[in-house]
């Protein structure tokens, strides 16, 4: 993205239609051509975009006193999602209403609530202006082409603004929790459920429910590398246990009916859409003029605001569903995207229904399960053709072209960006290495299904199908009403504290925090693990310096969320990071250090060393031996994309014998020369600095063996000698 | 221990008293001479030891009308202990309240409530010729030397009986909860705290301690891991994790106090020691000849299964605590020490309390604390040693031969068993072989901690101290009785699901269980981890048919403990287990693999071969960089003894270079050397039979390569080759 051509008005815009006219029709064509097997897809983000809208409505319900409730949210998610996915440009990115949203609507309720001529009533009147407004700035972003600026908001903001909203997440989850033991306001304090006794039932039970809820739910989505159960099934509970664990709590929440009063534990409160009351929010437009002129004006305030949230967050989920990793062979819209997005928020304001935006996690989601089943649409391809090809008795070469002509066949004839691509080379390669080309091959010991899922590159069924049917099924969820009232309020709490829960992994600014906390005798298990490469290349105390900065700035921004009315301006913040960090930071930090800890963009620099063999170990291994989806899953599981990609450096040659039980000190030599070899900005001595750094002693600590040979054959049995010959045994291999 | 010659009557009691009395007065001045230090295995164990006590009261308190309670146990657990600390032939062992105990006490308990000559009144007196004739019957047992034959009762019999227990503990926890919903009998239905609603609440608040404990405990236990906090803080939360959580468990129930009435959450009950109604057990004595003379002749009965039981789990106990891994230096005294417990068993008996037998997994875990005690002060003393020797400027042969010395003489001048040992040679050559051994060494280089943990051996403080002092802090719980009472029930139903649990570990009953509802294609995942010899070499359909036997026969004796009166018997089922073993289960299982199914002793065959470099690696990565604590609690923690123990080959020689990076047939057919070097007895084709059956496929599966060179790079690499040569560097290194 970013092309640096498109500052001319109207211009990104202009290209983003022409990109993504030309491949409208395969669009659709290619989702129907999928079959019924669009349906896994759908039905995954559906789940994953629904049970968070619901929640939002039901913090908004309290919020608000009732003026938007959970029939809103998803009727915009719906309606947005719909309209989005018909003439949206970037099908794979998902719309609905988020937290931020729910975060500014409620800021704007405390304001307008207490104004005499303002008030509740007019309430929506006035976000139907604010809407207008943001939805005009967003007009005026898109057209000056403002997402080529996107890439300044570093990982810096990014991360912090996800930290954020995962610290919005855990308030309103414990606030939720701690209201349980309450008695809510506008209800009827006689009523047997509000003795002081079921008061505290209700609390306890609703703490029962709740981390019920998410001890399964985070349970669950790990479910794919449990020991039980047949693949499809650790499958299943993995992509859908999170809803099936809602549906499981609120069967729990059912089960001592008998001896408890109607209203415990407390369910979720919104009225149905079909209910006389309902209605009175769809009629907001005729009420706008009502609003006094200067509260007009003062919607730009909140709206500014809005827009750069929305021109921030868009872009980021965008770029997420987008990133280079998923081989994507259609353009990007983030122009044209954004001047939809405006149209959208002022048709949610004219109907007094809070907007939607694209959203985190769940586009990534979406492109991430799209690749999965374009996986076995190919895979299943390619099983066959080579099948067919055995049968009639072919060498190894001769497989391997078969399958490389069903590849190209399911190819797509619309290839707008990228080179020509293929089945991956080196894997073949690896394959006919170890057996003559010539000899004939059969299935007892050519394993297809596994060959096959090692030379498949990573591929997304891009379509529009799979986001237009989420989208209905949302909107089905508005009729559904009277079944998710069941859910009970303390469940959602606990699906609250598993999506704050959920962020967290993947993102550096959380792992260095992490690592701050982490004793020192300790560190080196991060290196063990697969980890990010600032770990290795900036020292610990800057690394520190540079986490305390971000956690100070963190805490500012939530310090900011909780004052009354400026709380509003919380955006700013983020916005202000940019010029912070292009002009403040580079005076404290080094400039590589800068770079290492905040790449800028969400892409990384190929790693350097692990000091395990897992990285490569775990996935060749997965990838004989395990399902597909959990390759995918360690993949692509970081939320904001930080895939690891480690580079494959062809060292066959310098490995060679000699390093197996040799002298310790060998090892240890090795692996400094890789690390040269790859990166030369890593001198020898940060290797070694960083290694005694993480040995538990400082830099000056008599236990660090820095510029020595060392004389304990454990130090470098455990630390150097053996990661660095097993790695480079990977290496050698994997070339 | 079971020498051969000892069927002499007396001869086995005589042959152990005089090895104990050589070292009687050394076990008491050993102890002294600690220091303060012997207060952490003190404590360790007088936690461990008491919370279950207590819960067992709680249990039986409920389960026998109040007719025993808290008190009473906690007193035998304490008279027991001391008596047995002071003139007790092992002092390793720990003595306690068992739960066979409790459950034959309830049996005895329901027959004798219901008969109209004895009844409730009369049950403590009664209970008491039952003690009388179980001593009467251990006597017997000790002076006949049957504890010769104890390693008839093989791993069937005591995994089976491990497991039973276990399942005992969860049926209690989760029937202790359910009765949190109900109202007790023997109360008062009118208080507030059984009105429906606070019933509810009580029942939902005991849900959320009960599972908080269980939650926090096991993960508590795992502190050793933690990345976070201090070496000491994380040693102390692994150790002492479980009492804190008990007590902040306590704290958090407390929380709500303002809200509730009293009696929620319901406590223990228990009368404190001096209230009057407790005298009342103590002077059973006097009554018991008032029990009429066919219930006096009936308890022989229950008296000859409590013996079959202590025989049983006291000298099962005994061997534990004294494996041969603890490199013990003292002779055990199992004939004595079953004929003390004959004397305890008819003491207790009289004053109406019930009898202690030695615990597990208490016994172990106070051997394990000893060694950890033992091996902090060896490496004080020779850190100390090395560093004198250092700052004379020695060279590194001689820094080797201080600290051979100081090793020396912190020797005891008992040795009774066993060849005189010192340093780890192995080790120490290690070291010198990186190094001119002349070559003078300084501290910054020669990391003097880090090759004391190496060259330490395990062994073991052996003293009488810390089982005396532990028993007279259980006895300084009976005077705390008003602290103890303020412990919800639900938090000691917590804790027997935390027992139960945490019991399962390293039992290979448990293993085999998990084993068999592990998806074909994950059984890799064991093959990676530590593992028992039998998953290499026993067919995959063989284990599954010894499980699902032993499976069978488990859930026999499960039934029969429900059997209202006749349950007394389950002890003869894990009896009858000996024939089973011996005369009917070699008809249907090879001797090959019931032997590895099987061990007769809990003694394991050396290991084969481990798929990942992990065991190894671990441990070398382990002793470097990890606290010492780690390393131990991976040796000892498998509770019934199934200690690894990885015989290092010398394979050095044959092993050279040329292994990595080669062709992948290479490291598989290394692989098979390493396996048929190490064990002859398992030849290439079990090796590639049991891979295939991990691999997914049946044996005759098309995936399997059996026979054939793989063809397949992916499948040397990830099963074969990566973790074979892995493997054989690992084993280089060792040498």
């Amino acid at each position: 993205m970013a092309e640096a051509e498109s500052f001319v008005p109207f211009q990104g815009i202009k290209n983003d239609i022409k990109g993504r006219l030309r491949c409208y029709k395969h669009d659709w064509t290619s989702g129907f051509r999928a079959g019924f097997r669009i349906l896994a897809p759908t039905t995954y983000i559906f789940f994953a975009s629904a049970i968070p809208v619901i929640t939002f409505g039901e913090q908004l319900e309290r919020d608000t006193d009732g003026k938007i409730t959970a029939v809103q949210t998803l009727v915009s998610t719906a309606l947005c999602g719909v309209i989005h996915s018909i003439i949206g440009g970037q099908p794979l990115l998902i719309l609905g209403v988020a937290e931020p949203t729910v975060i500014m609507y409620t800021f704007m309720f405390n304001f307008a609530k207490n104004r005499q001529d303002l008030g509740s009533n007019l309430f929506l009147a006035w976000t139907g202006w604010v809407c207008l407004w943001t939805g005009l700035l967003l007009f005026l972003l898109a057209i000056l082409g403002a997402c080529s600026f996107i890439n300044r908001f570093t990982r810096l903001a990014g991360e912090l603004f996800g930290i954020l909203i995962a610290m919005l997440f855990m308030q309103e989850a414990i606030r939720g929790i701690v209201d349980e033991f309450g008695v809510p306001g506008r209800t009827n304090p006689r009523s047997a459920q509000f003795q002081p006794a079921w008061v505290f039932a209700n609390g306890m039970f609703g703490l029962v429910l709740s981390f019920g809820l998410l001890y399964t739910a985070l349970k669950s989505r790990k479910a794919r590398s449990w020991r039980f159960g047949a693949e499809w099934l650790r499958g299943f509970i993995a992509d859908y246990g999170v809803p099936v664990m809602v549906v499981v709590w609120t069967c729990v929440s059912y089960i001592p009916w008998k001896s408890v009063p109607q209203g415990i534990p407390r369910r979720l409160v919104s009225p149905n859409p079909w209910s006389p009351g309902a209605y009175q929010n769809w009629t907001v437009i005729k009420e706008m003029l009502d609003v006094p002129v200067v509260y007009i004006v003062l919607a730009l305030v909140p709206a500014s605001m809005i827009a750069v949230l929305y021109y921030f967050d868009h872009s980021v989920a965008s770029q997420l569903a987008q990133q280079q990793d998923f081989n994507l062979r259609k353009p990007p819209s983030f122009h044209y995207d954004l001047l939809l997005l405006g149209f959208l928020t002022i048709l949610c304001g004219l109907i007094g229904i809070p907007p939607s935006n694209g959203v985190i996690p769940q586009s990534p989601m979406h492109t991430k399960s799209l690749a999965t089943l374009k996986h076995q649409l190919l895979r299943n391809k390619l099983v066959a053709a080579a099948r067919k090809c055995i049968r009639n008795k072919a060498t190894l070469g001769e497989v391997y072209g078969s399958m490389e002509e069903a590849y190209q066949q399911m190819q797509s004839p619309l290839i707008h960006q990228g080179p020509s691509r293929g089945l991956k080379q080196s894997q073949m390669q690896k394959g006919l290495g170890s057996v003559n080309a010539d000899t004939l091959v059969d299935e007892a010991v050519f394993d297809v299904e596994t060959e096959v899922e090692n030379v498949l590159p990573v591929e997304v069924k891009e379509q529009r199908l799979s986001n237009f049917l989420q989208a209905m099924l949302v909107a089905g969820c508005v009729a559904a009403m009277p079944l998710i009232k069941r859910i009970p309020s303390s469940v959602l709490w606990g699906y609250f504290a598993y999506m704050a829960i959920e962020s967290l992994p993947g993102n550096q600014f959380w792992e260095r925090i992490v690592l701050l906390f982490t004793a020192p005798s300790r560190r080196f298990k991060v290196l063990e693990d697969n980890h990010a490469v600032f770990v290795e290349t900036v020292p610990f105390k800057t690394m520190a310096m540079f986490t305390l900065f971000q956690t100070g700035y963190l805490l500012v921004c939530f310090g900011i969320t909780w004052v009354p009315v400026a709380g509003v301006l919380f955006p700013l913040m983020i916005m202000f990071l940019v010029p912070v960090r292009q002009y403040v930071l580079p005076n404290f930090f080094k400039g590589a250090h800068l770079q290492d800890l905040d790449a800028a963009e969400y892409e990384e620099a190929p790693a350097l060393l692990s000091f395990n063999l897992k990285p490569e170990g775990e996935v060749s291994r997965a990838t004989s031996f395990a399902d597909s989806g959990e390759v995918m899953d360690g993949m692509f599981t970081r939320s904001r994309g930080e895939i690891r990609r480690v580079n494959s450096v062809k060292l066959a040659g310098s490995v060679g014998g000699g390093s197996t039980g040799g002298s310790p000190a060998g090892g240890v030599e090795l692996m400094r020369r890789v690390v040269s070899f790859q990166n030369p900005r890593v001198s020898e001595k940060v290797y070694i600095r960083s290694l005694s750094d993480y040995r538990g002693g400082g830099e000056s600590s008599p236990r660090s063996p820095a510029g020595r040979a060392p004389l304990s054959p454990r130090f470098a049995a455990a630390g150097g000698g053996g990661g660095g010959e097993q790695r480079l045994s990977n290496l050698g291999k994997s070339v």
